[in-house]
């Protein structure tokens, strides 16, 4: 994507590159069948989870005037909208952690004002966001996401781990308060004597953690050894969603004299009691707000807005980072303006708006990775084994593999000839051993090609790109709103376990987690980094220089950390963010050498790093090490 | 060992064989420096903590006759007579829950005769060690343990996994009772109404998986990729007791209104307390037991007799199992014989008498067999990279290896030199791919030679075996008498927490146990059994039969557990262990045939099954089972 700001370009260019696969879009999803229920309820999980926990906040934080209901419906509605007209339907979107310190701020502005107060609050945010809805207008229409192939590996990677952070330490801190009394509740009750405080907090520690422990090993079910293989997928499909199910049947075992109240449990009002509707006819009171304050809203919506042209476009660009291989085209500028309307439509209708969240999208789309991997492996297995069976050679068993794959790639009009991909090439060991046994056109069987592991290997990364998943993950998301009552049946505890188990799940891929644990590594061991990874920068880059590097963008991290502690400074933490595009420009080429820069991730031209030396990795490298024992 | 009943000759052979090897026995222990104690800090845990948990159960059973000061002080004595002039110093001896059982029967039989009663319980029970001391000679003498032969893998693998599911057991037992109010304890206490004995609960679950899951990971350091190699090796080496007192200052931290209480810890009379030294004199009361319950001590002593036969039989069995390796000879008759005056000291000193334990016995031999592999490891990782420093051909690395190996062999003077063992030979893949890249006498780098992988695949088991690690341990465990206020600061959770992880970590190696996994594997998976375990069985014998086996094998277990559910019948399960022989030489062989007796382990006379068909393991075997998914 060139930098452009001439007006409108880039939403048509975007326009027409989406609309170029709309189709496929949907026929890809619905051809997936059931599969796609994977995906789908994994992202809805970890889309409505921080939703409902964020709205519990939030009505603390106003007074009631805005609930997990109304987040809810905000993240339901923008989703729905999102995938049915946005541009990138891998981008999940839904109300975050910003938004709710913004709406925070904005309350605690216009409780006190005698001409705005609670009564007025919803019409002003409104104001708010018809002025962000404007800003962003401008910001898609003029091309300021053109810019956002600056902020590259090193920025969106900062920010992926900043965000892990911010959800762990959200975890923390939920656990740690469940040893002490909520705020708002009746301090006299029997669960809040000292003896039962102390027994809901370690029961939380039981609940939360056992939610993390299981869910995390869940997810590698596949490659567990009991069980059978459509067992394990299950598990390894739908174990987190299944877990959080699990704990929660185990919060009830407790009987007998444990109080009601333990462990804590989600506290939110059904959507159908009492004044859960006063913000939707929002609008009508918008006219009342005073002129004076209508302008003022002028300055938190540029707060808002630069937050949003922030997140939703690192959400977005975290969500096609270049491993993924991505056939079909961004759409940064047009998704920045529908997302300009869903803000207006939030506003109008007196909901939070919503925008791209982290680390939901990138999830998202590798779940999605994970069943084009299931799809295309099954087909290659059922070829491999039918060739197999007809005494075919190596090269023959192949060649059929790779017409087998062609035949599952979806010929896109936009897309390159070069932009063709085959199929991984064979491991060196394997047709050595193949020549070794024999002729390389002798029939193989299963002790040369071990059929389970080395397809594995052969095939690229890549991703099942459709509308569905996302769509129905919205629709479930707006489902919980009628589901309130069941969903009040889950322990806070495991909320903040489900917290902990989103930020570990967020590391893995994220080059800049990889480097830090690389750091722990043992110098002997540092070649199972690349066998696992194949981050070829340690093949290239002298381990000083990655030290150096990982320790300066450490220090960078830990400020940006600090900077959300500090009250109102805290929303404006993008800043910081933003802050790295001359940093990475003039400061850091002079910090590090240009060659190595490509492999670090501070060149933004640079080509996929994976391509190189992909093969038989680091091994010799190993040597060079010193020992340690 | 040949089945001989000609009396003392087995007790001959046995201190012939022994007494050679004796010096070694302690030089090879003193030669290994600081290395040894991690052996024996892990044993000295698995030792002392399961021997303090029976003596706290023998002082609620004992209304405070016998406490952990005794159990503490039979062990240590008895280990450390037992280390010195006993025959196979693998051998690990304890009080176990057997003779805990058989004292609290004895007591409650005693407590209500008026003319035995409380005060000459413990002579009474110095009457029925006398008993079963000379039971115990005849049995030595007349060498019954030749027979212990006949109980194989079959009966030891069973009684290994009955004491695991006995260890686990308590694991469970404990963990619930810490949610009840203990017996004995002032049931009006602050810590006993039902908040905290709820929290008291709750912390102790959080304290006892925390000891399991931390332990269990500990152990498996030494492959962790992160931090430096001695750390991670002393973590390997040390990280069970370490993790003991994590949890330990970890049950420290809640302070302000948790009682003091909780957590429970561990309740035992200091060694210096009034009263804790009556039993010491227990030889003088011996002369007041009524004659009628002099010859009526007999019954127990024969229950005694049979259990310690057998349970020191197949403790010693175990810890010399064929996988081992082990290069002196055993030593059955003439261990039952020492035993035999070590029940007979400890009766008269009135404490409860030690036998050989389950598992900490084959614990002990596999930490020492760790022990040895990492001093192999050590010279020839140090060899190798010298060799190829010189730029070494494959073939001459191999040599000069071992030569290296050769060196660190003790000439033993009862040996055969058929016995004679070198390392295990090259893998297939690597001499193929030395001889694909060149010449098979060219010179080798870590490409083709990866030193630390392959190293330890050369490697044969072996285990470092001496006297030093028993006798320390069994020291320690007499400073354990010493340290008692230290030891009562453990929380009751914690151990719970250990005897799992003891129940957990004596299963790995017991082929029964791998067998009942084998049946859960998924059948494309089965094969990575194979390549872990190299167990031979899976593929010369049908997996039908496997499971068949497998199945009656569990029925069997399942009954042998239901039976020490029952009171006093239950002491007597080793009956039916011993039941086993002859189901084994005349049932089974009708069931199974033959030719797959030998695989699992039902022909006493079959060689080392891992001999035969190591290289390569069942790949081929893959293709023949059914597909999963």
């Amino acid at each position: 994507m060139e930098e452009s700001f001439v007006p409108l370009r880039g939403i048509k260019n975007d326009l027409h590159g989406r609309l170029a696969c709309y189709k496929q879009d949907w026929t890809g999803g619905f051809r997936t069948g059931i599969r796609i229920l994977a995906p789908t309820t994994y992202i809805f999980f970890a889309s409505a989870i921080p939703v409902i926990s964020f709205g519990e906040q939030l009505e603390r934080n106003t007074d009631g005037v805005l609930t997990a209901v109304q987040t809810l419906a905000s993240t339901a509605l923008c989703g729905i909208i999102h995938s049915i007209v946005g541009g990138q339907p891998l981008l999940i979107l839904g109300v975050a952690e910003p938004t709710v310190l913004m709406y925070t701020f904005m309350f605690n502005f216009a409780k006190d004002r005698p001409d705005l107060g609670r009564n007025l609050f919803l019409a002003w945010t409104g104001w708010v966001c018809v002025w962000t809805a404007i800003l962003l207008f401008l910001l898609a229409i003029l091309g300021a996401c053109s810019i956002i192939n600056r902020f590259t590996r090193i920025a969106g990677e900062l920010f992926g781990l900043l965000i892990a952070m911010l959800f762990m330490q959200q975890a923390i801190k939920g656990l740690v308060d469940e040893f002490r009394i909520p705020e708002r509740e009746n301090r006299k009750a029997l669960e809040f004597v000292p003896s039962w405080r102390f027994a809901n907090g370690m029961f939380a520690i039981v609940l939360s953690f056992g939610l993390l422990l299981t869910a995390l090993r869940s997810r590698k079910a596949r490659s567990w050894r009991y069980g059978a293989g459509w067992l394990r997928g299950f598990i390894a499909d739908y174990g987190v969603p299944l877990m959080v199910l699990v704990w929660t049947g185990v919060s009830y075992i407790p009987y007998g004299s444990v109080p009601k109240g333990i462990p804590r449990r989600l506290f939110s009002p059904n959507p159908w009691s009492p004044g859960a509707y006063d913000n939707w006819t929002v609008i009508k009171d918008m006219a009342h707000v005073p002129l004076l304050y209508i302008i003022g809203a002028f300055i938190p919506a540029t707060m808002i807005a630069v937050l949003y042209y922030f997140d939703h476009s690192v959400a977005s660009q975290l969500a096609q980072q270049k491993e993924f291989n991505l056939r079909k085209p961004p759409s940064f500028h047009y998704d920045l303006l529908l997302l300009g309307f869903l803000t207006l439509l939030c506003g109008l209708i007196g909901i939070p708006p919503s925008n791209g969240v982290i680390p939901q999208s990138p999830m998202h789309t590798k779940s999605l990775a994970t069943l084009k991997h299931q799809l295309l492996r099954n087909r290659l297995v059922a070829t491999a084994r039918k060739s197999m069976s007809q005494n075919a050679s190596l090269s023959q068993l192949y060649s059929s593999m790779q017409d087998a794959y062609q035949q599952m790639q979806t010929p896109l009009v936009y897309q390159q000839p070069s932009v063709r991909r085959g199929l991984n090439e064979l491991k060196d060991s394997t047709v050595q051993l193949a020549s070794s046994m024999g002729n390389i056109d002798a029939p193989v069987d299963e002790t040369v090609f071990d059929i389970e592991k080395e397809i594995d290997d052969l095939l690229p990364i890549e991703v099942k790109e459709q509308r569905l998943s996302n769509l129905l993950q919205a629709a479930m998301v707006g489902a919980c709103v009628a589901a309130m009552p069941l969903l009040k049946k889950i322990p806070t505890s495991v909320l903040w376990g489900y917290f902990a188990f989103m930020a570990i799940e967020s590391l893995p891929g994220n080059q800049f987690w990889e480097r830090i644990l690389l750091l722990f590594t043992a110098p002997s061991r540092r070649y199972k980094v690349l066998e696992e990874y194949h981050t070829t920068f340690v093949e290239t880059v002298p381990f000083k220089t990655i030290a150096m590097f990982t320790l300066f963008q450490t220090t960078y991290l830990l400020v940006c950390f600090g900077i959300t502690w500090i009250p109102i400074a805290g929303v404006l933490f993008p800043l910081m963010i933003m802050l790295l595009v001359p940093v990475r420009q003039y400061i850091l080429p002079k910090l590090f050498k240009a060659r190595y820069r490509c492999c670090i991730g501070t060149r933004p031209k640079c080509r996929d790093p994976r391509r190189h030396g992909h093969k038989k990795p680091g091994r010799d490298q190993t040597s060079e090490q010193p020992e340690d024992h």
